[in-house]
């Protein structure tokens, strides 16, 4: 393939994800901080759950022999023998016909075999006499230990997401810890001689960085902590320097900006002075076409045009799948769906990507959609893929990319 | 309406609702720590965006009346006075028959009005001269100022939600910090004997605490931080001793266990020495339905069953709507979706709420889902409201609530 002709996003994507890899370093941390983390190793269970056999309920725990023949002008009265509360552990050994009062989620006494919840029980002789007036089955009433959890028993595979249902099976189990997959250090870098801080007044002919927001806010939204360097304006060699000085500390970088054809997109020359190896540049598609990745000792550089939505555009196509797979989190893999158009568009000569409102499989999508545009991104959650020359009408299908 | 009667959610819900309103502190906070924060007040757009009429390519830019009549066989030769970059302003004045190199995003010399896309244009002496064989149409490549956003214009409502696309948005304006609603301190306690702390062997009759794990990262994946206190045993005096002194640091508590019926739910008395007013104890569904909530020096006390999946629909039922009010989260109201059952459900005398997972309209759920199994949650995402009395088959339509 050669390095200069326009290829397609999946095509692209491809070249990139043949050559980087999950990050390997595992590492424990304690159950409070792991949410949204990708467990690393298969847990399995320590122990079971419940840890015993348990009351479902507050009531009298009994042997279920001792009712048998019970009835309503017959009762059996048991002795109750003493109590115990969630938390206790009976200590004494029961007799034939005696019973002992139970509170929900307490151990059963190894003696009884299942309990009357307290509205079915009478009491007698100021709650030294139970009486009950049918007979109970074995395990009646009986939760078992190991019914929710089998110790032994696989609770999380390697590389499910830590939600807080996988969590808390965690913490039942007494797991303090887990051992979750290294979160990727991703670096951004924003390109641009006409960037300007924000907070300040605006130069003449100069425009405020929103590309950091951009991109920086989409990787907080997927669970990254970007390490933010420093806007830089367009000086080849200075930018050089800077990747070479911070590429070490990152598995990934995203720049934005300078990817084009002109004489300051000098993306190309700084791939030259590093001596990193390019993978493609520009896809056949638009906006976001102009994207130019490479590797650079080791570390994907991925860079992004400078128009906001192009940036976006590449960062979904390529960007979240890319560090979906360093950061072993299957849920950052390109996520399509077939959705029906709710207006018409027209054919244009060139694979089109737009950003459109998914819901309920339609697609919603602005009037306003050049790249440059941000405020109609707002709203938006997918992409639309138009393929080249397709003249679409309002009901018609096709694929959209979930952010 | 008596404290002591079984109530619907939905009423339970109204009445704690009436009790507390949207926390009003605002704070202003930068732009960078501001995602999934509340916006407090309408924003307005302070600038156009574009700041000013910019190029959207690479080429020449000139005037069109200066390419009237162009064609082939006699091209509009035009004299090149400057190059202009992105952030650059072009200092001269252009004479009739002059043109300027222009790069994308470059702002346009204030005497032109079209630009030519260098693909489009032969260039001769040295880049002097630039050749243009057809017309050129008055603000054809031309993006101008405003175009995406009007100064003045309306830009984030107050109350929405701050996502990646809106802080670009603020980031385009130069705006470094935005007005963000002040994040509810949220509490949780959780109470019983039977408790044990993670990362120790298990005393015999107790169990681990994951109703701390459940709740707090629920709480977490909604965007609070919950303050933790240490988990306590069934004494009411030490438990409304610790909520007195906690409860003036928060904005809402929410506790675990003892709120059911037995000698040990000892929350109706943790309420009587609080002189808490109490709101409703009881839902006339399952599980969860042992609820217990009122209001304690102005802030909501939530009080939940022990059983975690009980703990979990009541939370889902009562505390996150409660909270999404005091946070003026309207994505955490109730969000309900009719559904079609994957399995039958035979009918029981209570309304229920069964865990399962929807996807695409239809609902599958576990085959055991107890109120105190917990491995089972793993995979749901909702809440199936099944009505009492109701035998649902396969194919039958009910309600989710969503998480």
């Amino acid at each position: 393939m050669g390095q200069q002709e326009k290829i397609p996003a999946e095509e692209a994507l491809n070249l990139v994800l043949g050559k980087v890899k999950p990050k390997d370093a595992d590492l424990k941390i304690e159950i409070k901080d792991a949410l949204g983390r990708v467990c690393a190793e298969k847990i399995f269970a320590p122990i079971d759950n419940p840890p015993f056999d348990r009351s479902p309920l507050d009531g009298y725990a009994m042997q279920s022999a001792d009712t048998a023949g019970a009835s309503a002008e017959n009762p059996a009265q048991l002795r109750v023998a003493g109590t115990v509360y969630a938390g206790d552990v009976f200590a004494g050994k029961l007799g034939k016909g005696e019973a002992v009062r139970i509170m929900t989620g307490a151990m059963f006494p190894p003696d009884c075999d299942c309990m009357v919840m307290q509205e079915n029980a009478s009491i007698a002789d100021g709650g030294k006499i139970v009486s009950v007036s049918a007979p109970v089955a074995a395990y009646e009433n009986y939760i078992r230990a190991g019914e929710d959890i089998r110790k032994g028993q696989l609770l999380i595979e390697a590389g499910e997401r830590l939600d807080f249902a996988r969590l808390t099976i965690l913490a039942a189990m007494g797991m303090d810890a887990v051992p979750v997959k290294a979160l990727p250090v991703t670096g951004l870098l924003c390109t641009g001689d006409e960037l300007a801080a924000a907070g300040k007044p605006l130069p003449t002919g100069k425009i405020y960085n929103s590309n950091e927001t951009l991109i920086g806010s989409r990787l907080r939204e997927l669970g990254f902590s970007p390490k933010t360097l420093p806007a830089s304006g367009d000086d080849a060699g200075a930018v050089a320097a800077k990747i070479d000085s911070v590429i070490d500390e990152l598995d990934a970088l995203i720049t934005t900006g300078a990817v084009s054809v002109g004489e300051k997109d000098i993306f190309h020359e700084v791939f030259n002075i590093l001596g990193a190896e390019k993978l493609f540049w520009r896809l056949n598609s638009k906006p976001g076409g102009a994207i130019l990745t490479g590797i650079y000792r080791g570390r994907p550089l991925m860079c992004l045009s400078g128009n906001p939505f192009a940036a976006l555009t590449g960062f979904e196509l390529i960007v979240k799948p890319v560090l979906g797979k360093i950061a072993s989190r299957a849920d950052l893999a390109i996520n399509k769906r077939r959705v029906k158009l709710r207006e018409n568009l027209p054919a244009k000569p060139v694979r089109r990507f737009i950003r459109a409102r998914v819901e309920n499989g339609e697609a919603a999508f602005p009037a306003e959609h050049l790249s440059g545009q941000i405020f109609s991104i707002a709203g938006c959650n997918s992409l639309l893929d138009i393929p080249a020359g397709a003249a679409l009408e309002a009901g018609d299908e096709t694929e959209a990319l979930l952010f």
